[in-house]
Order: C-alpha cells, then structure tokens, then sequence
C-alpha cells in the first residue's frame, strides 16, 4: 500500500512521506544546481533564507528556518515570515569558517486558523458559542505537551472557554496571552519538510572584505642591480599596511624555467640577465612545491609571511598550474602531459598563437587520480607554510570537476582558506568557477567604464542568482592589463577608477606600484599591455615620485574600514541623478550602499568624467529608510571632510575632477 | 580511493564519476524543481531542450539530446547546437501521449579541436607536419570502430596524412568527407551526462488546442417546464459542433442534495420546485459516480458521450470533491469529514461567510490513503463511461499531494485524460497544481481587459517558465463570472472578448448560451455573478434571438481549426502599433503568432475601445521571420476576407468596431 503513494512523490530526503503534509515549500533560495552546491556566507554573518510557502485552502501558515553546522545533529530553529505573494523569509546567522546546512520546515496551524475565524465571526456578530468549545480541544491537545506550569495556564484559559462566559472566553481567545502560550506548543503532527538540505559555506573575514597588492618581490632589492628577495620585501610591509592593505598578493615565487625562456616585452629570446616570466614555473631547483632561489630561502618566505601577519596582512600566492620544459614533473610525471609523435612534449597554444614556455597539464591523463592528488599537495604545501590565500591563474584552463574536489577537500581541512579565480573568461565559466568553489573571482570590471556599463554589470552581479555564490574582486589594472582609458596619463582618471573599485565591490585590489604611480604607457597604442612589462624584467620603483596616489588610495582604504556599508558587496541601489530636469546624467554616477544592521549608509558619487566639473541634482532614495520625501538630513563627505544639510530627497551636487572627482558621503538620517 | 573522488561530486544519476568527464553540462531547460516535475509537450508535437555546456580551456565541444518513452531501454539521440554565450539548443518529437524521459551528453571532440587548429595554422603558414602525424591517430582510433566500409576509407585518409604529401593531405583533412566520416565515430570517452534525467508529459491533442462550450444539461429540455435530460442534450450536438467547438463541458451531472438546499439567486431557503445548485452533490440516489435521475440514466448519458463524439466534441465533467450533507460518503465515510464538537459535521465555511450546503472533505483524516483511493476510483468510473476530460472544481482547496498522486496515477492507466483546474486563486497556487499534473488552468483573463494587462499576462504565461508547465485556458464568462465590462450589454464588448480569448489562447471557453446571446444583468450593481443565475434554476435559452453573435463565434472557431499558428499559444509577439509617430496606441493591441514548422502567419489586432473607429501605424516585426524592413507582401483579414498588399515594415491599419473590431490576418511572405 505505502508503495503507491510513495511513487507519486519525489523521494523525500528527510521525511517519511505522508498524504496529510498539505503545506507546499518550493523554490527556496539561495537553492544552486538543485542543492549540488554551497551558497557563500562570512564568518559571523547572517543568511538570508526565502521560500515560497502556501497550503491549499484558507489556513493559516506557520513557517521555521531550520540550520546546524553541517555534521551537527540538531537543528536550530528560527521563525519565518511572510513577504507578499505567497513568499517568506528568515535568517540565520553563522559562526566560524566552515559548512552550514539549512532547510524549512512549514505547518499550517489549526489553532490560529481557528483564532482568525473567531475574530471575523465575532466581528459579524455570529454566535461564537460551538466555535469556543472547538477551541478548547486545541487547547486540551496543548496541554498534554507543555511545561507543568504553561499547562495549568492552558488548562484555565481552556476552563474559560468551555465555561459558557461567552465575552470573557472570547476576550482571552483573542488575547496575546494565549498566543504566545500556544506558539509554544504547535501542532507539527503534519508539518511539511522541504525536500532538500541545502548548504552553505562560511568563509573567513578577508574573503568578503579586503583590498589586495599585488607586487614583484624581485623588484625590491634594497639595492639596484640586484634581485630583491623575500627580506627586501619586508620592508615594503609598513608601507602597504599604512595604505590599508589587508592582501599582499604575490606572482609566483617558484624557480622560473631556462628552456624557451621569454625576454623582456615578452620577446622569444631572452637575453642572459633576464629573469623570465615567473608563470614559467619550474627548473632543477625545482617546481610548484619550491622557492625560486633567487628570492631567498624557503624560511625567509616563512618569516615574510609571518612579518605580514604581524602587520594585520595575509600573503596571497599565485598558483598556476602550468610547467617549464624544465619543470621536474616532466621527467617525474612524463604522463601528465601530452606527446607528439616526435617524442617532443606538447607546449601550450591557441592556434595559431604558440606558448613554447609553458607546457599545460593534461587532466585527460590515465593517471588523473594521481594527478589531483598531486596539484592538491600543492596547496597543502602552502597552507603548511602559512598561505591561506590562493590567487589561481587561468582555472577556467583546467577541468572544472578537479577544481569542485580540490577546493572541497582543501576546505574540509582548512575552512579558512580562500580561493581567488583569475578566471577572466566568458560568464557561464566564471560562475561554474565561483559555484564550485572558489570564493571570489576575478570581473569585468576592468572593462565597464560608462555609467550605463558599470550600473548594468553591478545589477547583473548584485541582483541576480549570482550574488548568492559569486564573489566579484575589482581591479583597475593588473600586471597584464592597462586599459586604453590610462594610457593619457591622466592622474585624475586613476582616483576615477580607485573610487569605483573600492566603494563598488567590498573586495577589490591593484597591480600596486604600477597603480599608484600611474603608470600608463602600453606597450603599443590599442594594446593592453604595459611597456617594459615587470612580467618579463625587474624594475624600480620610486614610490615617491611626484603625482603618486598614494594618498588617496590611503584615505579611501580607511573609510573602507571604518564603514561596514562598504565591506559587502550586493546591497547597493544606484541613485537618480539628472542634469536638467528628467534628464539622467550621463557622467554622475552615484549608489548607496548600507551595512546589513542598516547602521551605516554611505553614498559614492563619482564623477565619470575627469576633464570637467559636473552637476546636477541627486535623488537619495529615502523610501528605502522608511524616511519620508521631505526629511531632512545631514551628509559627510569623508574624503573632504565636508557636511551638508539635505532637505528632502532632491538636493544639488556638484564634482569637480580638479579637487576630487568623487564625493563619498556617510549618511545620518536622524 | 574511489571514495575520495566521489565526494567532491554529487551523486550522479545515470554515469559513475570520472574526473576525465571535463564538459559542464548545467541549467538545462525544461527542468521543473529540480527534475521532481514533468514539463508538457502535445502529441505529435516537439519539446525544445536548451543547456548551457562548456569546456575549460580551448577543445571543440559536441553535444547531443537524449530522449526514449519513460520505461524504454534505448535512447534516442539528435545534436544539440550552440545559440551564443555557451547555450545549447536540440529539439525531439514525441508521439502517443504518455512520459517521456530526456538528458544530455556531450563531450570534448578532439579530433574537431585539432581540425580547427590545423586550419589557423595553415592560415598562419605555419608548418604542419606534425600536426598531420597526430591527427592521423585520431584516424586511427575511429578506424577501429568502424564499419567495414568506413574503417577502408578512414585508412585511405589515414595514409593520405602520413604520407608527407601536405598539400594533398591538408587538402583533405580540411575537407567535409573526413568530417562527415569521423562525426559517426566520436571519441565519447570521457562524454559528460548531464546527472539528472529529466521528463515530458505528452498529453492528447485537445490539452493542447480546444474550444470549450459550457452549458447546464438541465435547461435544455425540448418542452417548457420539463427538467432537460441527457437526451435533450444530443439535440444540442449539431448545433455545438456547428459552431465548432471541441469540447462540451457539463457542471456536475450527480444528485443534489436536499438539505440546506439554495434557492434562486443563492437563497439560503429553496423553493420546493428549486432544483438546487449542482455543486452540491450527492443526496440518497448517490453521489459522484451516480447522475442525477431527472438528467436521464447512465446508459442516457453514455449515449450523450458517444453522440459528442461522432461529431468529434469530447464531453468534459466537473469533478467538485465536496459533499451536501445528503451524500453518502457521509454515512459511509463519517471519518473523512470533520465533526463538532454538538455531533454535527462541518461545513463549508470562509469566516465570516459559511456554506451550509456544502461539507468539505478533510484531507488530513488518518484515514487519508482510504480518501484518495475513493476520489481518485471517482475518475476511473467517468473514464470507464467514456469521459477523458475533466474540469476540476476549486482544485486549490483540496491538498496538493493528493492531486500529484492522483493525476500521475491515473495518467498512467490512461494517458489521454485531460485535467482542467479551475483555480481562480493565488498565482502560486496555480502554477503548482499545473506543475503537479494539470493539463490545464483556468486563468486571469477575465481581469485582464486594458492593452497593458493582457500584454504583461500573456508576457508572464508565454515568456517565463511557466510557458514549461501551464497551459491557460481563457474564458470570458463562466456561470459564476460576469466582468462588469458586460455589464453595459455592448454587443461589440462580447465579440471583442472573444476574439481576445480565441486568439491569444490555443485554449479558450465560454459559458456557452450566456456568452453567445450577450447576456449581461448582474444580480446587483458592481457584482460579478449573473441575475437569476442558471446555477440555482432552470433557464430557457432562445438561441436565435436577435443580437446574439453565434456567426462570429462560428467564423473565429474556423479560423483557429484552418490557422496552426492559433492552435498553439506560447509563440506569440505583440507589436507596436502608434496612434502618432513615437507614441503607442492605447487601444489597438496586435500580436503575431506563427506555426511550429513557421509556414503559418497570424496576425491580430483587435479595437479595444468598443465605440470608436481608430486608427494606427502597425509595425510588423519582419527580423522575426528573417526579412528586410521594406520587404513587400499579403495580409489578408480571415474575418472579411480583404486583402492588404503590404510595403515594408510599417502600415496603416483601422479597425472600425461598429463593422467587426478586430483583424485577424494571415500573412503571406512571399
């Protein structure tokens, strides 16, 4: 008999089937491929959870969010509300950096049903007396599972209500008292579970808040002529930690590849004082689990990363899975790569482009299993020395069910890690990056520079499925890409695009040295690359040259930090701003952004054109702070320290690139 | 060791895991609650399949739909091709109604990837010789799996890239024998399946495309003051097929309940010549699976069925699980209602309003699996009689599992039953009684009435996924709802309705005597239901009385039947249509719709405003049917038989409501 029901009903993870669980619970979200991957949550955080939740007919629903550390045996609980049109909502909040599960569980609860019925009934004036003693019987079934003393108070309201005193039953039925006693003990006899357990994974502070560096380290030797080292680069440390960096990402650090080696601007020879592309990893001294011997020891790495902490800075290393002809996995591991039938390894290339200097790894080997194993250690190898922040090059170039496994099993281990994708390739590949695991990715953000650009690609981020897993990190530039809009020069263009990262995404970052003192010339006019690349030499900085940004990338840093409003990514509403009446502006770019405990609330208005002063008048959004139209309010421009008094929603605004091509204003309603 | 591996990824359905399975097959469409649903599709008709699915790296990917009956062991296979940004696209047909199973593979071909290469670097002058070499092993490999004749010219090919003849060799790999050649022997070694199967429920012809006629049997007796019976109806017959409908749907046929009987007009106390609402079912002649004696016997009504039939309408019943108080479920069955606490049973009731005549069912009595073996034996005996299609009354008020069960169940017997739920209710509620097996749902047509309103609902319906699972079904009455638009009694408001109703919908119905003879006088003022409604009495209906709109009723149902691209309903496009240049007319809607195999064209517009002439400038969206802008063809109006030569993109159009206040078009192209 159990059979032919059992068959009408998709198999129920955590419940029997029963025909009398009438509450509907479906699409519930942050839901990713049918529950086969984890939402992202920070430590600390809340998730918020929503569902759509009805019963057929006219009862009234109850429903709880049900959560626990993955791995725990009891459920946690808190209540669910609705929202409109059928749907409801609730959060829960999540400790440490690891799994979480949660479901839902909905009721529809007669005693309530029964309560509103009476209220209307009494309301028309009907005669309530049956409806009193069908009352009773919901309290009688409470009683027997109550507290001794929540019992007595039952069995009296339920002696009330059976007493025939009609108005004094029906006032104490209506009462709150009763209420909440009764919310105590509901009737789940016929509660509906959703069908699935759904996961998400909490990770730690820096993978929803940081501002990363990135730097050479062989560029920093103390004196010119020689390559820098990993003590060099403690110097550097104060400096980065004064700007407000909480990242310090490095390229790779691993002996670089002679075979093929690339000369400076990437030319095919190199001439003998070259050092290479250190993407070309490996050589006899070794491959992804060594340092390149030039930048010291694998102790002075140690005690690089350990000065870093001291100054509140994780060390980000760039894994790149990818080998020198002379790296030792081609002698040890010859399986793991492809050969031609010449009996030559197989370089990489994207015909008819050629990469003699890379050889890519075949995750279509026999021996795949070993293979995984082996890139894992790799990691593992890191986090021992004290790495908990992988920057991974091109993952969108090795296969996605390797990525799942790995992250997965290196997380099981070591929940605080996190996982940067350098993944700048189409849309479906970077989120299948970031839904297997991968805490924050690499964007398009590089690329959007108009209002119109940059309004639409936040929405696409911030306001679709991709917010629950996809973790956007801003950069203006990187060691590979300087936009066509730097190549002018102008300083003003650099805070433009400083401003925007930092106040846009709570996760964002710079190709350092190179950023801050505006470097802007490319290697060709229409390309992308810089000249003289530091991919392919070693270069000196002066930090202090005349027209750096150091300053600004100093001040905004620190508003980062002190205004949660700016440390999450996705609660962000652009803001009307118009030139005339009616008519947008098409350079005035303005957004608020507030903290989840509503608190903070910051509102950028950057100036996209960095030639002109530009007005217009700004419409805050006060509908979204319960405010009314006309209230009024005072604004701080926390870069110019700056305090206006708003009176109403429309107010007049002004940017002029020549001072500061931004306002960042903190907002205090009241 | 295996283990390790397997954890990463989650369970998949159909294929052990293996990490060289590098293709991501994901959100796949149609795919309802994660595989948990079926989506629909018509007999004899087509599903359309769409996945994302993508490759790290650089390889070629191909793709393939797999689809085979529910319960056969072999799939079927048609390629899938890519739409841009990573979609996929395959369609497959299905045949006789019943499930059907669907998924998808897809792998990295290797061979392709090399072609693709060979030909830039052959572009680029680069030297191949080597790449010649290794695609010979691609040759290779697909010799060995190869029929004896193919296996002989792969061979030739083969030598033909050994041979060091470059050009020739070249010449030839680039060449579509070879590629014709290798695509019947993939390298599916490490194919990806996509890790759900997912399914289709193909149902018969008229759950797709039908005209729906309601009338109440017992009006319809051939001599005034008798109560009409089965036999009276067959009369009926010709006129109703005449008018070209397709089914005739009958209000519940069974014995009505004495006790608390309704009088006209809803009164709560019946005359003794009332003959009652027949929604309240069951009294000591029977219940569901008896028809009320004054209607006729069994035998008259299985008589009626047949009758319908030779004219090739189908009869539809209403299926009302609720009882009058005179039922005999309550006797037999006093467990499946509830009871008070005096003894007495409850009834029907929405505080503060109640239903005396009506007790509901109780779907959560412990002895539910007893209840829905009853209610679903209900259906079969219908079916034995000759029924396929029912109209289920108030679905949304008896317990969702229940509906799964039951119409998966019955299906399964007889996969041409049709199920119609009317649930004018929540928009949530209605898309899961369709996703849990409704063929059908009644709609928000009737509310529906401004240019804008139908615009976004047919929006809603056609172009999200609920296009997947609900098929609407737009009534512009029934017995219960009479839209105040009728109210003034215009009779171009009715045509009007009806042209909507018929053309934006494969499916539609009406509240047949009442709709055609333009009845009008609501029971009050701002009320929606019928004076003197033939729910509570005997009506007689002269249907050749003057204004009624029997031709036009007439000439729309030969349209639909002659015109496919009317017999489906999500294909549809609305278009502009300007009162002045830029400026959108407010009262001339159209819209174009189109065949599957695309070698049908309509085109409607229909005159909102049921009192004036207006005039417009209708924009035909040639791009859709991949025509130039000033492309020149034929419209012509199928409601008077004009013909339109047509200059390009842009055309005049007036529709005078006085004459008949809609166009439909076919359009010929060329």
């Amino acid at each position: 008999m159990d059979n032919i029901f059992r068959r009408a009903v998709s198999q129920c993870a955590i419940q029997e089937f029963d025909g009398r669980q009438r509450v509907v619970i479906e699409n519930v979200t942050p839901e990713l491929d049918a529950g086969k991957y984890r939402a992202k949550a920070v430590e600390g955080g809340s998730v918020n959870v929503e569902a759509d939740i009805f019963v057929d007919g006219h009862d009234t629903v109850c429903a709880e969010l049900c959560f626990r550390p993955e791995g725990s045996d009891a459920w946690q609980r808190v209540p669910m509300a609705p929202v409109g049109n059928d749907r409801w909502q609730g959060t829960f909040g999540v400790g440490l950096p690891g799994n979480y599960s949660f479901t839902v569980e909905a009721w529809a609860d007669h005693f309530l049903t029964w309560k509103k019925g009476l209220s209307k009934k009494v309301e028309a004036g009907q005669d309530v007396s049956l409806d009193l003693q069908i009352g009773a019987q919901f309290l009688d079934a409470a009683v027997s599972k109550a507290s001794k003393k929540d019992a007595a108070s039952l069995k009296k309201f339920e002696e009330l209500l059976r007493s025939g005193k009609k108005e004094k039953a029906v006032s104490a039925a209506l009462g709150d008292e009763l209420v909440a006693l009764m919310a105590l003990y509901p009737d789940k006899s016929h509660a509906s579970v959703y069908e699935k357990v759904l996961g998400v994974s909490a990770e730690q502070k820096k993978a929803g808040f940081g501002a990363w560096y990135e730097f050479f380290p062989r560029s920093w030797a103390s004196e010119p002529g020689r390559h820098g080292t990993f003590n060099d680069c403690r110097r550097l440390l104060p400096m980065i930690a004064g700007m407000g960096f909480d990242i310090v990402y490095l390229p790779p650090v691993h002996p670089i590849g002679y075979a093929k080696r690339k000369g400076r601007n990437n030319s095919l020879t190199a001439g003998p004082d070259d050092p290479g592309s250190c993407w070309a990893i490996g050589n006899r001294d070794g491959g992804h689990k060594a340092v390149h011997p030039e930048l010291g020891t694998m102790e002075d790495f140690e005690a690089f990363v350990t000065d870093a902490e001291s100054h509140g800075i994780s060390v980000a290393l760039d894994i790149a899975f990818q080998c020198s002809p002379d790296h030792p996995y081609v002698q040890e591991h010859p399986q793991w790569f492809k050969w031609r039938p010449d009996g030559t390894v197989q370089f990489a290339e994207n015909p008819p482009k050629r990469y003699e200097d890379i050889l890519p790894i075949d995750f279509e080997t026999a021996d795949w299993q070993n293979l995984w194993i082996e890139l894992k250690s790799i990691f593992l190898f890191w986090v021992e020395k004290g790495v908990k922040i992988f920057r991974v090059d091109n993952p969108h170039t090795k296969a996605f069910p390797f990525w799942e496994w790995a992250i997965a099993s290196i997380k099981q281990e070591h929940p605080d890690t996190v996982f940067l994708a350098e993944a700048f390739t189409r849309p479906k590949l970077m989120a299948r990056l970031a839904k297997a695991g991968y805490s924050q990715s690499y964007s398009y953000f590089t690329w959007r520079n108009s209002k119109q650009e940059l309004q639409e690609y936040l929405t696409e981020l911030t306001a679709s499925p991709l917010k629950h897993f996809m973790r956007p990190n801003f950069w203006p530039n990187t060691p590979d890409i300087l936009h066509e809009e730097f190549h002018s020069g102008n300083r003003t263009t650099f805070i433009i695009r400083l401003v925007l990262a930092s106040t846009l995404s709570s996760n964002y970052g710079m190709y350092g040295p190179a950023y801050e003192l505006c470097e802007h010339v490319p290697v060709a006019e229409g390309k992308e690359e810089y000249l003289d690349s530091e991919k392919y030499e070693i270069k000196r900085w002066d930090l202090d040259r005349p027209g750096n940004i150091r300053a600004e990338i100093t001040r905004i840093n620190r508003i980062r930090k002190e205004n949660p409003a700016l440390q999450q990514t996705n609660d962000i509403s652009f803001v009307r701003i118009d030139a005339a009446p009616g008519e947008e502006h098409g350079q005035l770019m303005g957004y608020v952004k507030r903290s989840s405990d509503g608190g903070n609330i910051i509102l950028t208005v950057v100036n996209l054109d960095a030639h002109s002063m530009q007005n217009g008048w700004l419409r805050f959004p006060l509908e979204l702070f319960g405010q009314p139209y006309d209230h009024r309010f005072t604004v701080e421009d926390l870069l110019t320290g700056n305090r206006y008094e708003w009176n109403g929603e429309w107010n007049y605004v002004e940017v002029n690139p020549h001072v500061v091509p931004a306002h960042i204003f903190r907002v205090t309603l009241s």
